[in-house]
């Protein structure tokens, strides 16, 4: 169980850890609290991307250069201590050197080669706290969602996201398909952008839909952090347009889902976002590559048009993919429909259904 | 303000209307409670349909039978006691004879004929109490919605209620379609049957699934309400199947929606449950004869198959058909997947969203 103090000092820390300046990718977002005996706040701490210093480091560096001492210091990290050595010394060392006495982790570390941390500081004898409220474990769970589903696969984590109407159309008949939802889902859009580190389109949508893929604020500015904009096909399609301060360009000259993710894991991408069209998230889905799929389902009808999801090659009721579905949550626009945002997790198997 | 036992008896009130037994269809129902003046229930009503009593009439007769006098009384009713003579007396005549000091009522009688209850018993000097919990006003309401549509539009209410996959399918490539939704959405599907006084289908999913359209129980039992089974359509099709205990059948030799609510409305039908085909539920959507929608979407996805509505005469985005989601409820079923309901009505107009 935590101390208020050291509860309120982890609340600290994941905020620090998201720091929107630092890049998602290939190293894990970490914060570091660091509290006196008495509860103080002594020093705080994060990393900032691949080659700094580790979020403890960070914290203990402060702390010597403010003078202050820690022995008997509580340290709260929002994910274990790393114990080996690797462009950095290890962690789980430099908190025994400055004599901390406690550490409060949110997070096992999933990284077969950097775990080990906890062991390490318990068989010193330090006091390693891991029972910490659900709310701040799971904050600390999705903040490396993407490093974390790298580790366990070594692919991307990727998301699919698409807008359709509650008959399943993606567009008109006539093509047209801008707005199919609202301002508040198309708001939505541009914050899941800043929470991967990638967002990839079909060759079909990039010539058709020529977008921008930056992440935008409501008033049009770019936010601070802006993903990686990967277009995938083999088709001949005009760049992206140049946006000042948007994300690099980069063109997968394949239509198999699974080379591009591994050309996207290779540059480092951790968590791809999956804006179509049609054709290309059908073959995610084919392909058992969508790990989360997010509907934005307008709450209109169109009758006919281009279906949101291209053919599945399915033929009959039995073989159909089974999502399972994680939440509903009503998006409203002030004046304006309210979209329903859609979250859907693959099934483990398909379930049959007695009649 | 209503005090704390008449509150009570109109739940009561409300409770007896809804007698199971007794027909939906063109007479309201309606119940009434008697409470004397220290607040003991006296004696209750309600209507069991066309040509007998009113629930007002039928409390008095049972407190009459029992000798209870009633000087003083309250009458705790579900809607407005009726001003004329039509097959019975006007109720509000009859609770003025019989003494009745004080009226409770939870919803004012929108039929023009028989209104003029509350007038004509403040006239004589009774204390009228229109303020009750809106909870209970909401249950008074919902208790006769088709029956109050036909008087504002002179046709029924129509519920139009459709089973599809995310992607907006009715049934895979090869035809099949059961099941697409789960366990509690299918028997969802027979209360939504109890609530309504007619189930209507096409002649297509009449000639192809050959449905019962009962309202069974989930152990397969009929309910004691039975909807008149109508089928419309010009295409030739065999009966229903015929089942002990089921609602009449009806054939409807036409394809206007307009033309068939208009012979349903003539036999007394208020609330028609439209459940398909595609090509009907467009063609009632087309002609803005559906009141509400209700979905059971199914987290699945086939990518290809029969959409759930058909062509709408929809070419370009701007003329879409918007709707109003009033509801998502998740409709879990143990042991197998979670459908989504989502409850939509006509928006007065549409709304043009700025990009």
């Amino acid at each position: 169980m935590l101390h208020d103090t050291e509860r309120r000092a982890l609340a600290r820390a994941l905020e620090i850890a998201a720091d929107p300046s630092v890049p998602l990718g290939p190293n894990p977002r970490v914060g570091c609290v660091l509290l006196g005996a008495d509860g103080a706040m002594l020093a705080e701490g994060h990393h900032r991307g691949a080659g700094t210093a580790h979020a403890e480091a960070d914290a203990l560096a402060r702390a010597r250069s403010l003078g202050i001492p820690l022995t008997g210091a509580t340290a709260v990290v929002t994910l274990e201590p790393c114990a080996h050595t690797g462009r950095t010394g290890p962690c789980a060392e430099a908190l025994l050197e400055a004599g901390i006495g406690r550490v409060v982790i949110a997070r096992t570390d999933p990284n077969p080669v950097a775990s080990g941390g906890i062991d390490r500081l318990r068989a010193a004898g330090i006091d390693v706290e891991l029972d910490v409220p659900e709310a701040l474990a799971a904050a600390a769970a999705a903040l490396n969602r993407g490093w974390e589903h790298g580790l366990r696969h070594s692919r991307p984590l990727v998301t699919a996201k698409t807008a359709l109407t509650l008959d399943g159309r993606a567009a008109a008949a006539d093509g047209t398909s801008q707005w199919i939802t609202g301002p508040a889902a198309r708001e939505e859009v541009h914050l899941l952008r800043t929470t991967c580190d990638t967002v990839l389109v079909g060759t079909g949508t990039a010539r058709i839909d020529q977008p921008t893929l930056t992440a935008r604020r409501p008033d049009g500015a770019l936010h601070p952090r802006q993903p990686l904009r990967a277009v995938m096909g083999t088709s001949a399609v005009p760049t992206l347009p140049a946006v000042e301060g948007a994300g690099q360009q980069v063109r997968l000259a394949t239509r198999d889902p699974s080379a591009a993710l591994a050309e996207l894991f290779a540059r480092g991408a951790r968590h791809v976002l999956l804006e179509g069209g049609p054709t290309l998230t059908a073959a995610f889905l084919r392909a058992g590559l969508v790990d989360e799929l997010i509907l934005h389902l307008a709450p209109t009808l169109l009758g006919a048009g281009r279906p949101a999801v291209a053919d599945l090659a399915i033929s009959t009721l039995a073989d159909r993919l089974d999502l399972e579905l994680v939440d509903a949550t009503p998006l409203p626009s002030p004046g304006g429909p309210t979209d329903l945002r859609l979250t859907l997790h693959p099934r483990p198997t398909s379930v049959s259904h007695p009649a």
